[in-house]
């Protein structure tokens, strides 16, 4: 099936190389499809990792591993395999991660928990071992490569490559933090699945890498939704080489730790952004911000429930300002909500304050803003200062048409 | 919209007229459709009701009525308004509903508590007050009609009318249910709301009555899904007259009590699979089988991520075996569940056994299975004893040309 590009698709952005960091890419031939599907990013040593995964309990080995692997701290090398998920494979499929890992470890005489591994694709295939092995002495042998060059080879039914760039300056330094993603629904196990890198030159220590992670994973990452469903190998890592020669970041107490926090919370977003602009069928971008609840985590739960809404987004791919459709989905969340209080807009345009529809409701203006393929939906829960901003696409025929009329 | 009959209907049932209920319709004319939209069903004095009704908080005023009214455990009448379903209409729809239970108490020389009011149909605009009276009094002086009628009167979207019957014995007595129901998605606020009336000759207190309700609730309704989005109308209403003159049951230590529970169980069974049948752009009805959880409750959850994920009933539109979405659902379910013991199958062929793809998997008596209109999903999770059986359709281009296509 060939996907068009979305009609939501950036450019690729202008992506400087990062010190300590060096991309390559090969063939494995994990499907029939002519095209680079091995990724391999090889990483000074020293590198501080952090990581963020799924949290959906049927995941891959692969997930299982970088779990225990960013407890360390340190990363050597990056290998990213497209076409095969390695998901649900049990024994077979934790040998062939634990073959790479062992193969690139002696390449580059470093222990082998260094070597992370993600897999994308078809699930229930074990990994074919040889494939890999001989993807891997290609990619140790190639040239580097673009970012653009990466950002395409890690991705599958992705319908544009997604990068971003960020600085930051700590001291006298500044620092650029260069980031890749893959994603077209937050899941379609046997084609897609989200994986996101982030690289950076700046020295952070790795638990301070990885709280700054978490947390920029709270707010950008945790609040997007294509289609509700949870891969069984979502895994965003960030690798920090260290060159940049900063002093190192390992709290909130040193110089330049904030700007280098906004930084990161920067390309997750971005990344994140891109994502739901490659949704599974998007033709409308859509952001849900939440005010007044109880909590931040309150309003997440309530925007989530918004984005979730088939039918909130079937009506925003239909143009049609269906407020009731809304306020369904807010009182479906599970969270206090009082329908008098509740207020709803769309475009910077209330059509419903306080549990009633607007008396001199205007439709014009909002009907024009959902003509956009940028979308705004307001809901202010009038409890709290919780507030919260969500993403997501609309829910048009293109869903169906590639999950349903594609067999795998 | 002129929506076709759904391919998955059922022919309505013939159904017995239940001692002490008397269903009339009218035209109140709340949609300019010439066609009648308001069903009034009087019920004999001294009649039991029991209610289960949506936790959806931005209910209608209805279901806030209504959850009052069934705590004193005695009706009179019933008005079902479809068309508008008053939700999210403040002070003024709560006014409406409360002219309404006044007129009939009027007429009937009862408390206007026992006056119960549903509305189905769009979001936000307060039902008309005058269209209301005159319907009721219109339905007053109307002849009796069919369930059938009844049946096609309270819907909305539906694409076919919807009727069950059970008997049971009590003692020497035997005891009729006649039941209907409509509802089409599990919501779309603007259109459809799942409003279902059981009405039985037995004799039985409200308290058990309600006891029995809200468990056949727990295993029927409450295991059934459309498109996730819960309505802010959801009603259950059971109503027993005591015409049929069996020693009226007050716990299950009465004779008669277990089949009566059986009978209430096996209409409310009935209908929640017709509501299904006629989902929004059903194709096939799918029942989602979970055994070896570590509860009950904890197989329902794994069973309803399973019917709720749309990668899955887009899957089974397009008659693929694609267990993999299977396995991811079950790991988003939030529930206890181990990889390597899960098992997956559908038409009574496993594909996949303690997380493993089956070695000798042969994959045509599963397509075959698969290209029917009766599809089933079986998911052992290897744990414990709890089992739970849901019900749900596939999701299909239907589904988004009502939901996006259509503009209120």
């Amino acid at each position: 099936m060939d996907l068009e590009r979305s009609p939501l698709a950036l450019p690729f952005p202008e992506m400087p190389s990062i010190a300590g960091v060096v991309p390559r890419v090969a063939r494995a031939g994990y499907k029939d499809w002519g095209r680079c599907d091995l990724t391999y990013v090889e990483l000074a040593e020293g590198t501080a990792v952090a990581g963020v995964f799924t949290r959906n309990v049927c995941c891959s080995s692969e997930v299982e591993l970088g779990r225990e692997q960013v407890r360390a701290g340190r990363a050597h090398a990056l290998v990213v395999n497209a076409g095969n998920s390695n998901a649900f494979t049990g024994y077979r499929g934790r040998e062939a991660v634990e073959a790479i890992m062992t193969q690139v470890a002696e390449h580059l005489g470093c222990p082998q928990t260094e070597v992370f591994v993600s897999s994308t694709g078809v699930i229930g295939v074990p990994l074919p071992k040889d494939k890999a092995r001989a993807g891997i002495a290609a990619a140790l042998e190639a040239d580097a490569c673009s970012w653009e060059e990466a950002a395409a080879t890690i991705g599958t039914t992705d319908t544009f490559p997604k990068g971003a760039i960020a600085r930051a300056v700590i001291g006298d330094t500044t620092v650029t933090l260069s980031a890749i993603i893959k994603g077209s629904g937050m899941i379609a196990p046997d084609m897609a699945t989200m994986l996101g890198y982030v690289f950076t030159d700046a020295a952070v220590e790795p638990a301070f890498l990885q709280r700054l992670l978490s947390e920029a994973n709270e707010r950008t990452f945790s609040c997007i939704t294509v289609d509700s469903d949870t891969s069984t190998s979502d895994t965003v890592l960030a690798f920090a080489t260290g060159k940049a020669g900063n002093a190192p970041l390992a709290s909130f107490d040193d110089p330049g730790a904030d700007a280098f926090a906004a930084a990161l919370h920067d390309v997750c977003r971005q990344l994140a952004h891109l994502v739901v602009r490659d949704g599974e069928g998007a033709r409308k971008f859509i952001e849900v911000a939440v005010t007044g609840a109880v909590s931040d985590e309150s309003a997440r739960k309530v925007g989530l429930a918004v984005a979730n809404s088939p039918l909130v987004k079937t009506a925003i791919a239909g143009e049609d300002a269906n407020w009731g459709r809304v306020v369904m989905a807010v009182g479906k969340a599970g969270e206090p909500a009082d329908r008098d209080r509740l207020s709803i807009g769309f475009g910077g345009h209330w059509t419903a304050r306080d549990g009633l529809p607007l008396a001199d409701y205007d439709e014009a203006p909002v009907a024009e803003h959902l003509r956009g393929s940028e979308i705004a939906i307001a809901v202010d829960l009038g409890l709290g200062d919780g507030r919260a901003t969500v993403w997501t696409c609309d829910l048009t025929h293109d869903y169906i048409a590639i999950n349903a009329d594609y067999r795998s």
